[in-house]
């Protein structure tokens, strides 16, 4: 049987643009995660690394123009908002070559012996290590930051871990020129380039989370496809971590009081935020709690306005175009629910956005319209007018977990008026991050990042996005009583590399 | 039909002591959840919990001589290691108090906006929380330390979650008395009792991993309960973290230097350390390559006199006794297996400590002497006497994670000659904790303590030992572009609670 084609499409027009490669056998997977797991010495030297990532960058950059040229043909994403995200991309590779750097990742602890405490304290001494092989599992959605050379794939490689990662179908040829990119710049610092694996297939990707020689995963995708794979991790003979961003509603409250003092701003900023990227993000605001009332009536028309005049769009293939199509029908069919502006289908590739409405009554209680509770990925939201501040905690007690939960507050009850602040505290126990008077989309790489939250935002208590998204690739060991000569480098006391550290509880930076 | 008994069972007859309790019921564990959930606003505040916790170490230590008493009767473990594991464990308490004041768990870091970065960086302020309610499973061989008043529940309260424990069946009783101590504790600062939830029952350790209130749990016991619970925990409709530890063969590897140098003190401390409590820790060293030859020929002479002068001594209960009895029998009746001290009954109630010896050939590839590389929890070891350094290799190479690995050297060797730093390097992927020249059991209570190692040791990359063991009961949240005024106090600019931070990439402390 001749291998499986793996095509390159165009969304735009549903036609094969190139053929790209062929499906991995799993003999494919299995050479491609031996190789990487050969690799490991390579990525030892913390200066390496960071240099590799530096290269990576620059290699990314150096071929901006055909990576935007073919992920725009395969993903109709527009060369502008490619052009960022690539920008993004090298951003964050250049960020963690910093963290890299400066080691405080590895979370140095000493302490010297202690004949007081109860035991005895013998000399110990702990950091972290590279956990292994990760396997990454790219996004639709996000050909670069979140796919090949995307967040997984550079914190990986700054933890020293090599990565194979699974490309998506909807961007085979530009997952390929960024692996060819990352491998260049391995290569230029003697590295392997088996560092960079990259293998092709649904098949392929289900044998590679059950690879005994992987260590870890990384995935950004579906709830479907994301549990599966979790599934498979956790039923190893040997478990692995599964790092995986699953699905998000990403609810959004607007008081009465925000909706009295700016209904038109916030309408057209959620017409922006929930169509951004043909409403493609795993940060969209799917449901917007709005005051019934004529400020919330006034904030619906800003919304119907603004999302009326947002151009028809080609999401990134057509079974996510027919799943929306559906999704929004459905959707809208079920009684009480209004579709001011209607989302759907436009010709025959693109999509137009839309929104539905529904009393937040309906949603308080179980019943058929939980599924206006589950994410519909593409541009569309649900805006569910309520009555009073019970019906919002009946709907926000009934969400499953989210990436982010958004509040939008007036000026005064920004400033600690009312009951702001329990607003506030009451969002967070729904998500990894909470916003105030701002939008989902837009994730920024930083420190103080947090990109995940409670299942199915993710199935561990980890970040995908920012500095700390590093801790997932390591474990920790401990030395005890060993000798100055045979310690790591990075466990001497007269610490030559430099590194931060906490020494008998006290912290040295 | 009536409720299970609990019954407090004595080793050392096999005698029925007391009824207890009896068993939870799928409603018992549900009050029992939701009660400790509730109680969560009583633990919000730092100070309190630290009062709260330190209280639990006095409550304890004023209960010592029921407790030590009590415990010795269900588990022959007797009164001196009863009370120094006591001990043990409200100097735990009280560390956890520690790092509950100083607050550097919370990992509090804040950027503040930064609009030259790709994409621009909102203000972000990111810290821990905790993550609801931890289901604890007690181990039998620590009915203090790693059970009711242990390391998992002293950590999970210093996060700020309530916790509800699942008694070991080996020391109800005991379980009953620390309950109640730390309970006493808890109303002393105004802290519901239920904040220490206790059940006893195999159905209500299952009931509990799969409550939907159940936020993490922590394990310690063996690989066939820990994996069943950390399946069930895994497949739950909504996966928790299952912190699980569940056995270790704790390898050590004694060079033909270190034999030749001092044979007979190598073989007298590994009798103490694998005969310690009658052989019942989870860090017993339960495989040792030793060289074949006339100085690895004298340390087995002298671990032979060593263990024959072992007391006979009382496992934890018959169960495991006549595991140990069936599991040494096993063992010593494989091709090129002999034992120079017989391990097995002693007796009605007791064992006697003994050791294998087998060519550590036979353990190079896969066979029937694989069973010498699983854990036989009771006072036996295995001596594996090695050609060369090949051999050494070979068998290291096929061990599953350990908590722990151990190398004894030379007085040179310790200096650095050879290839010691090789050695301790090839250690470093099988465990958690790596030693030198020292014995594995007695594990400190310390910042830089390790407790875990890869699977299955641990089922996670987390400690249940020292103070980074907090971690595993929390989860990050950041707070985007919110006013100050609805920032939780320990994300405020002016830091009004004194906490160590990042802000804008550098550390105060």
């Amino acid at each position: 049987m001749a291998a499986a084609q793996v095509w390159s499409v165009d969304p735009r027009t549903g036609k094969q643009r190139e053929q790209v490669a062929v499906e991995a056998t799993a003999a494919d997977v299995d050479r491609a995660v031996r190789a990487a797991h050969e690799a490991r010495p390579a990525l030892a030297d913390r200066a390496v690394r960071a240099a590799f990532l530096r290269s990576a960058a620059d290699r990314l950059e150096a071929a901006r123009d055909r990576l935007v040229e073919a992920a725009d043909a395969e993903t109709a994403l527009g060369t502008a908002r490619l052009t960022g995200e690539l920008a993004r991309s090298c951003f964050q590779l250049r960020a963690f070559a910093g963290i890299v750097d400066e080691g405080a990742f590895l979370d140095v602890i000493i302490d010297h012996p202690d004949d007081t405490a109860t035991p005895p304290i013998p000399d110990l001494r702990r950091y972290k290590v590279p956990l292994g092989v990760v396997a990454v599992y790219s996004a639709s959605n996000f050909p670069f930051a979140f796919s090949v050379p995307g967040g997984d794939t550079a914190s990986a490689l700054a933890a020293g871990c090599p990565v194979v990662v699974k490309a998506h179908p909807d961007h085979p040829a530009t997952s390929e020129l960024a692996a060819a990119a990352l491998r260049e710049a391995a290569a230029e610092h003697g590295i392997p380039e088996a560092v960079v694996g990259l293998v092709h297939g649904f098949d392929a990707g289900v044998e590679l989370v059950r690879h005994p020689l992987v260590a870890a995963a990384g995935f950004t995708g579906s709830v479907r496809g994301g549990r599966a794979l979790f599934d498979a991790a956790a039923a190893r003979p040997v478990p692995i971590p599964f790092h995986g961003e699953l699905g998000s509603l990403n609810p959004v409250v607007i008081t009465e009081a925000a909706a009295a003092e700016r209904a038109e701003q916030i309408g057209t900023g959620l017409a922006g935020s929930m169509t951004l990227g043909v409403g493609q993000f795993c940060v969209k605001p799917g449901l917007v709690l709005a005051p019934s009332g004529a400020a919330g009536d006034q904030l619906v028309k800003s919304l119907a306005d603004a999302v009326a005049a947002v151009p028809e769009g080609v999401l990134l293939d057509h079974r996510m175009r027919d799943n929306f199509v559906a999704g929004v029908a459905e959707r809208a069919a079920l009684p009480d629910v209004d579709a001011p502006v209607t989302a759907g289908a436009a010709g025959d590739h693109a999509v137009g956005a839309g929104f539905l409405t529904v009393p937040a009554s309906r949603l308080a209680a179980e019943g058929e319209h939980d599924l206006l509770l589950e994410e519909c990925f593409g541009p569309v939201t649900v805006v569910a007018r309520y009555e009073d501040d019970a019906e919002v905690t009946a709907v926000l007690s009934r969400l499953p977990g989210n990436l982010t939960a958004t509040v939008h507050l007036s000026t005064e009850e920004s400033r600690g008026a009312g009951d702001a602040a329990d607003l506030v505290a009451a969002l967070t126990p729904l998500a990894g991050r909470v916003l105030v008077n701002g939008w989902p989309t837009g994730v920024a790489v930083a420190p103080a990042q947090h990109h995940g939250g409670p299942y199915p935002a993710t199935t561990s208590t980890s970040t995908s996005v920012g500095g700390t998204a590093v801790e997932r690739w390591l474990r920790p060991v401990t030395y005890q009583s060993t000798p100055e000569a045979l310690l790591p480098a990075e466990l001497r006391d007269a610490n030559p590399l430099g590194l931060p550290r906490r020494v008998d509880g006290r912290r040295e930076s």
